[in-house]
C-alpha cells in the first residue's frame, strides 16, 4: 500500500474503533458484534453490527479496503476506462428503536484508480420520523462548522448536493432533512485529507446530542407505526438509488455488510397519507421542500 | 385504440374482475379497495388492493393501459429507438398473513411501439416460506398444462427463463420456486393472443388450491419471523432487479400502484442462517439449486 492509502485506512479504522465504543456507551445495553471478511479480488473489511440494544434497534459501523476491477458499466458510471481500483471507507447507519430518535447515516471514502486518479467522497444525513427544529439545526451546524474549518465555501455546496442526492423522485420527497454530500474531491492528497479528518471527527458530534435529548421522549403505537412506514422509504432509496449500495452489489461485495443499512423492521402499507396538521404531516412537508437550517 | 389493444385491455380487465371476486371469497373477511388513476402522458389504470384480510395480509390486482414515450435509457433497454409506446397489463401480488401459504405473483402484458413492433410478456411465480412438494408440483403442473395447450415446446423454455429471471445474484438464491417467465413473444397477434388467454385463466387455478390446503396449517412466532426475513429478499429483488418495477419507476408511473407488490411487514436481521436440517434450511437449499417439479 502506498502512504496515501495507509493514511486513509488508518483514519477510517481508528474512527470505527472510537465511534463504536462511544455508541456502546450511548446504547447502554448491548455491544457491537464484529465480522471480518475478505474479497476474492483482494482486500476485505470489518463489519460491526449492533442489534436489539437499549437505544439502537439495528446499526452498523463498517470499514473496508478493497481492490478490484472496474468493468464496463461501473467504469462508465465513474466516467473512466476499465481498470483496477482501490477503495477504502467507513460507513455507518444507525436505526434507533424509538421513533423519536432520527436514523443517522454517514460515509466517507477514498478511491484510487490504476491510472493515478484519486478522490474523496462521502456524506452524512439525518432521517427523523418526527421533526425537531433544534435537532435539525444542531446537525447542520455541526457539519457547517466542520466544513468551514477547511474551506467556508464548502458547506453550501455540500448541503445542496445532499438535498439533491437523497431524493426519491418516485415519491417527490427527500429521504430526510439532509446534511452534507460530496464526491470527486480531487487535488493534492495532503491538502484534502484534513477535510476528511475534520468530517470524520464530526460524525458523533453531529448525532450524539440528538440521541441524548430524544431518548427521554415518550412514544406509543402510532409513532412506531409511522416510523415503520417511513423506514420503507429508506429501503426504497437505498435499493433503488443509493450509489454506494448499487456499487457494492454490482462489484459483488459482501451482501450482509452492504445491506446492514436496511432497517430492522419495515412496513409497506398502501397509500398512507398523514392528516394535515399532524406532526407526521409536518415532517412530509419539510421532506417536500428542503429548508436551510443554518445561515449559509 | 386499435382492435388488438382493445382485445388485450378487455381480457386484462375481465380477469381483474373475476380474480378479485374469487380472492374475496377465499379471504372471507375483507374486500378489495379500488383506486383509479390517470397518467399525464395518457391512459391510466385501476389498482385494487386488499389489506389485513383473513388470509391476505396485503395484496393487489392491478390493470393499466398507458401511453408514453420511450426515452434514451428505456429505449436502449428495449433495444429500440426513442418513440412512443402503448402498454397494457395485469399484475397481481398476494402476500398471505400465514407463513405456511406462499406469496404469489403473476403478470401479463401487451406492448406496442409506434414503429409497429408489438409483443406479449409475463410470468407467474411462487415464493413459499416453507416448502411443500405437493404445492410446488401443482403450481408447475398447472402452468405446464396451460402452456402445452398452445405449444408443448413452451413450458420448458418459460420454466428455465423464470429460474434465471427471479434470481438474486447478491444472495446466490432464487426468489422462490419459480414458475414461468417470458418476454418478446412476437408474431401474429391472433396466433399469440390465445396463449395469453390460456395463461390468464390459469392464474387462480395455479394458486387457489394451495391456499385452501395451507390455510389450515398452524404456525407460531418462529415461522412468522422466518417469513418476515424472507420477505426482505422479495423487496430486494423487486427494488434491485425487477424490470417491471424499475420500468414503472423510471417512466414515473404511479408509485403506490407499482410498489403495492412490496410485503406489508418485513424484517432485515443481520446475517441470518437457518440450522442445517431445519425446514427453513430445506427451503434455502431448493432456492440455491432450482428443481424440475414436473417432467418436461
Amino acid at each position: 500500500m502506498n502512504p496515501r492509502r495507509t493514511r486513509a485506512v488508518t483514519l477510517f479504522e481508528s474512527l470505527q474503533k472510537s465511534i463504536c465504543s462511544r455508541l456502546e456507551e450511548l446504547d447502554g445495553e448491548t455491544t457491537f458484534h464484529e465480522d471480518s471478511w475478505t474479497l476474492a479480488s483482494g482486500g476485505g473489511g470489518r463489519t460491526r453490527v449492533i442489534q436489539n440494544g437499549g437505544v439502537f434497534e439495528k446499526g452498523g459501523v463498517n470499514t473496508s479496503a478493497v481492490h478490484g476491477t472496474l468493468t464496463g458499466v461501473l467504469a462508465e458510471r465513474l466516467k473512466t476506462r476499465p481498470q483496477s481500483f482501490f477503495a477504502t471507507g467507513i460507513s455507518l447507519v444507525l436505526h434507533p428503536k424509538s421513533p423519536m430518535i432520527p436514523t443517522f447515516h454517514a460515509n466517507f471514502r477514498y478511491l484510487e484508480l490504476e491510472d493515478g486518479d484519486s478522490w474523496f467522497g462521502g456524506g452524512a444525513d439525518l432521517t427523523p420520523y418526527y421533526l425537531v427544529e433544534e435537532d435539525a439545526v444542531h446537525f447542520h451546524l455541526t457539519w457547517k462548522e466542520s466544513c468551514d474549518r477547511h474551506d467556508p465555501s464548502l458547506y453550501p455546496k455540500f448541503k445542496s448536493a445532499c438535498d439533491r442526492y437523497f431524493f426519491l423522485p418516485h415519491r417527490q420527497e427527500a429521504r430526510g432533512i439532509g446534511g452534507i454530500f460530496f464526491d470527486y474531491i480531487k487535488g493534492d492528497f495532503d491538502r484534502q485529507f484534513p477535510l476528511i479528518e475534520n468530517l470524520g471527527h464530526s460524525i458523533l458530534e453531529s448525532y450524539e446530542p440528538i440521541v441524548k435529548r430524544r431518548k427521554k421522549d415518550r412514544w406509543e403505537d402510532r409513532e412506531r407505526e409511522w416510523q415503520l412506514v417511513r423506514r420503507g422509504r429508506y429501503v426504497e432509496f437505498n435499493l433503488l438509488y443509493d450509489r454506494g449500495t448499487l456499487f457494492g452489489i454490482e462489484t459483488q461485495g459482501r451482501a450482509e455488510s452492504i445491506l446492514m443499512s436496511l432497517p430492522p423492521l419495515v412496513r409497506w402499507e398502501y397509500d398512507v397519507h398523514p392528516e394535515p396538521g399532524s406532526r407526521e404531516h409536518d415532517l412530509v412537508e419539510v421532506l417536500r421542500s428542503p429548508r436551510d437550517w443554518v445561515r449559509p
